[in-house]
């Protein structure tokens, strides 16, 4: 297995020392339940924002826990969701008293510890909110959900509420945003690679040499369908019409664009892709506000990457600008 | 072949006007001689930074032209210099009458064309000085270098540098904290897998399914050794040895830490590496002040990571933390 790692079953668990170890003062671990919180949490009158998935998708989702942005985050094992349980803790941890809103992604699992860990906290007395991103237009249904999947367009979702939370909004005021983003965010996604989990130590499905699989999951389930490689504005193009087309997108919109890598994508590519969707948009009349080009919630290894648009309104964009302090930087 | 591309011919342009447009009003280009240059440039008494190197090493160098950081960059075709004519096009462009440092790695060919610019835009009157990055102690020639290579830690450099540059010194001093960068500053990295260019459509070498390259070239060529993958941590001790014994470092230093992602590394394993990074130097009393980890210097597709340890003073440290405004971030 071509991997920087020493055990599979403690791989998680390193990757979570080496998250803390590298933001000394900023965060804090509750190491045995895979809690990850920011360290000045609970913070009194503050909207708490919990969010949580299985890991392999980093930067998503602990990497996003700090001022402007998540609470806390619970990772569960590589590919499985944190348990109801690490959820439930995590809620008491980070109630500051105005509530708790969940804000996670549509897959069986997150859903249902989630809910779980909301009926017990409730029962404390704590207030807690659910916002389910379901932003994937690939397929109806999939082999991890009832429903559309929730992709990378989630991490816009969860930067414009991180903003209106940490600006003090209530938490109605709050679910209501998130709502809104969710109602107004569509992703599409291909692979060209397979990911390899650290536990299989192989590809977790097989993919021709010359072969592609259009929207495709965040865990390698299958998207809408296998084709052969195409020409990379021809997959794009394809992504867009499908994209733009559910919403739909129309003349005159302004949007904020992902384009996002699905961890074996080099940039070269992912800027290759984003002129395209540019280009796209530009022949639309669809205005682009803002830009995101980069690793925002991944498949471990895998290559392909998704394109999410939102379709934004003003105060939207002004959330977009709010200053976050997170692990995820650049320097 | 698995990339997001249309011609391979293509791939450089159609990667700068991705950038570009993902960049409105902050960068210009000129697309035939590919160089991107800050929107605002050339800045009246402001020391100019110029960089480049063939691409596929993204982020670097055109993602750090920006406020704070590069003056502009050349970026060449895929794993080829510059051409001596772009650079010194460029050299011109920027020139805001303070003078221009070249701040380049240690490749025979880039040497070659800036150090051909260099004299053509001296004959124009244009003073111009040189500082080569050379901060990989894997090998102390190889095939693309006389000399030791230039790597991740020239990000650092160039980081410190462009900060210093922007506050106004004189080219002597911007000149100095470059050099005085370079002589601190010590890298080293693996491979787990071979890079593959859009032109050659397959891996530019052969590596078995259950080995690494030690200290290998940010273009693929070989390193120190060839081995069977070790556990992550056995990889890590083996850089920090070599990285840590070269300058070398020592208790009571404090250093900048970087892991650089080489393309197709996910951010958990680079996490899981630098775990190991930051307990290696908490045994031998050595401070990490700033922590950077991601992909800064990459090799396309290729997995592996570096490790850079940059040994500070408190005018770096000022410096780097010093803001940029920069293609390169996350939101």
């Amino acid at each position: 297995m071509k991997k920087i790692i020493n055990r599979p079953d403690q791989v998680v668990y390193e990757m979570l020392d080496g998250l803390v170890a590298a933001n000394p003062g900023k965060l804090k671990l509750v190491r045995e339940k895979k809690i990850v919180l920011r360290a000045d949490t609970p913070l009194k009158g503050k909207v708490a924002l919990l969010t949580g998935s299985g890991s392999g998708h980093e930067p998503d989702q602990v990497w996003y826990v700090g001022k402007g942005l998540m609470d806390a985050a619970c990772a569960g094992e590589v590919f499985a969701a944190p348990t109801a349980d690490a959820v439930y803790e995590a809620t008491k941890m980070v109630d500051g008293g105005a509530g708790v809103l969940y804000l996670i992604k549509n897959y069986t699992g997150d859903r249902a510890n989630f809910s779980m860990a909301a009926e017990m906290a409730q029962m404390d007395g704590i207030r807690v909110e659910t916002v389910i991103a379901n932003d994937d237009v690939a397929v109806k249904d999939s082999t991890w959900t009832a429903g559309r999947r929730g992709v990378a367009g989630a991490i816009l979702n969860y930067k414009i509420t991180g903003a209106k939370a940490e600006l003090g909004a209530s938490l109605e005021a709050v679910k209501e945003i998130a709502e809104r983003v969710n109602a107004n965010c569509r992703s599409m996604g291909f692979a060209l690679t397979s990911c390899t989990t650290p536990a299989k130590g192989s590809p977790t499905f097989d993919l021709g040499g010359d072969e592609m699989e259009l929207g495709v999951g965040l865990h390698g389930e299958p998207g809408r369908k296998r084709t052969k490689i195409m020409p990379g504005d021809e997959i794009i193009d394809l992504l867009m019409e499908n994209v733009v087309g559910d919403l739909p997108f129309k003349s005159g919109d302004e949007v904020a664009v992902m384009v996002n890598g699905l961890g074996g994508t080099p940039i070269m590519e992912l800027y290759v892709a984003f002129r395209r969707v540019a280009e796209y948009l530009q022949q639309r009349d669809i205005r682009i506000a803002k830009t995101y080009i980069g690793e925002y919630c991944t498949s471990l290894d895998m290559a392909g990457c998704s394109v999410s648009l939102l379709k934004l309104d003003y105060e939207m964009k002004g959330l977009l600008d709010y200053p976050v302090d997170i692990p995820l930087k650049v320097f």
